[in-house]
């Protein structure tokens, strides 16, 4: 393929940012130091594992790609920055795959005011890869962690969960603002984004906040997608809300009190709150009518296919 | 393959570095903030283009991805500081194939006082992946960029150029002290490092600073690999270094005064440095006993096979 001069292109659409001293072009982009500390993430998608090609159109993939990183600064209540894009294309692919791909991290890049600073892009033999790596900002608040979670403190989720592989985990919004609202008002003991799936994911923070969890069955917020799904899957609706992954919600843990001043007074219009459950001393349990037993913590990895 | 749990691996091989805040195990590291202005540079590395996985030890490929990001940071003369890493491994490769690969990209951060504050590590049916970020910190100089080159600077060159290709281009030192030491003496213009070529980086300079240069043929530094090419590629040594890439040396204008002063007295011990041109109005020219001939900027880009 003509090789495709991202760094025209991202000139000529990269809106004026003042934090951005020496934008794409160079070897390196140039920034203005951040007042408070630095978030870095990253992210590779890759033809066949988190998309299909064949199957979905380019803008919606970009899209994916740069989405999946804001929703990790998410998980850490930061305000995201700029990002940098490594596009690695089939070689038999034309220019207009590149622009597409761009359109679509552009869409989601500027949704949340980031810049699109530099990047890399290769052409060879094998299927598409896009790497992102975002950079943000802490709030004056701090970072939120995995770590932090308190015996009695109470799990939050936002959203509703389950069968994101029926298009969800294209079109997800990341929860930045949504975090950035619960950050001012709230005490979060712990954060994480929802990728692995719901057990899978509290599972992390249990591990990284050394106690144990109870999830209520009953109250898990399954979205319609689960349902549709377990038409077909031979799982139930409550299995997809579990263990799919690619929700991208953010599940969380406060002290009760906050817990339930968000529930009643939610910081951010249009946001669904549900307590899911509650930190225990140990063990990973998910209890129905009454009963407690073992939750895997595993849940299915999101896999195409 | 078993999954490798990278965090883990990393964790008990990041050496504790204050800078780092949250390391490798959240969604997103969090590193203190510079106080300078930050550099932003990421490059992806693929099989069969810029390595062949069956030919070479994993532990140089990894060298490679992280060294050629420090370039990119030396070419601004800047400071690196943290990087984060993005693999996508072929699905029948063992957990050893990410560990060597680590183990070399740990290598060359290590050499640079580089921390890996995280990474992205997926598998797939296709073929490897490295992509890898490096944020880096301006000096209090602030960062060289192509652009600045004014008529009459001087060009010049570290080190020698041409036939990479035979095995430099895995084992070259990235000159992140070089260009820091020249920085710190010498009123640096405009700086690139040699990746795609001397003559397609001098004019990346050129187009850049929006002025012309010539080059004299004589002056060229030869590398002892170039010629060693030319026996069998059927082109000169000179063509070689002029056109080969993946050197990874600096080439950079200074006024003349400084130039002069920095091949009489070497800020950096053991740096060749070697004047191999001028900047000129307009043109891009390689002088050739006495005679000037257009030059092609475009060099051969270094692709294997």
């Amino acid at each position: 393929m003509p090789e495709f001069d991202y760094i025209s292109w991202l000139r000529s659409r990269t809106p004026t940012d003042p934090r951005v001293l020496v934008g794409p072009g160079d070897d390196t982009a140039v920034l203005a130091p951040t007042a408070r500390p630095m978030l870095v993430t990253t992210d590779l998608l890759t033809d066949g594992v988190d998309f299909r090609l064949a199957e979905v159109e380019p803008r919606r993939i970009g899209r994916k790609a740069m989405a999946v990183n804001l929703s990790d600064i998410a998980a850490m209540a930061g305000e995201p920055r700029s990002a940098v894009v490594g596009l690695v294309l089939p070689r038999t692919a034309g220019q207009r795959l590149a622009e597409e791909l761009y359109l679509g991290l552009r869409d989601a890049a500027d949704a949340f005011g980031v810049s699109i600073v530099g990047g890399d892009t290769n052409s060879w033999d094998g299927s598409l890869v896009i790497g992102v790596t975002v950079i943000g900002e802490a709030t004056a608040r701090g970072a939120v962690l995995r770590r932090g979670a308190r015996v009695g403190d109470w799990l939050l989720v936002t959203g509703s969960l389950g069968g994101s592989l029926l298009g969800h985990h294209f079109d997800f919004t990341p929860r930045v603002r949504e975090a950035l609202a619960l950050h001012a008002v709230a005490d979060l003991h712990a954060m994480i984004d929802i990728s692995d799936g719901l057990a899978a994911d509290v599972h992390h923070i249990l591990e990284e906040s050394r106690c144990g969890a109870v999830l209520y069955a009953d109250a898990i917020p399954i979205a319609p997608a689960a349902w549709t799904m377990s038409q077909t899957s031979g799982r139930t609706p409550l299995e997809h809300a579990l263990g799919d992954g690619e929700d991208f919600e953010l599940v969380f843990a406060v002290p009760p009190e906050d817990g339930e001043r968000l529930q009643r007074d939610s910081p951010f219009p249009g946001m669904d709150l549900t307590k899911i459950g509650e930190c225990v001393e140990s063990g990973f349990w998910l209890e129905n009518e009454g009963a407690r037993r073992p939750l895997v913590p595993t849940g299915w990895v999101h896999r195409l296919g």
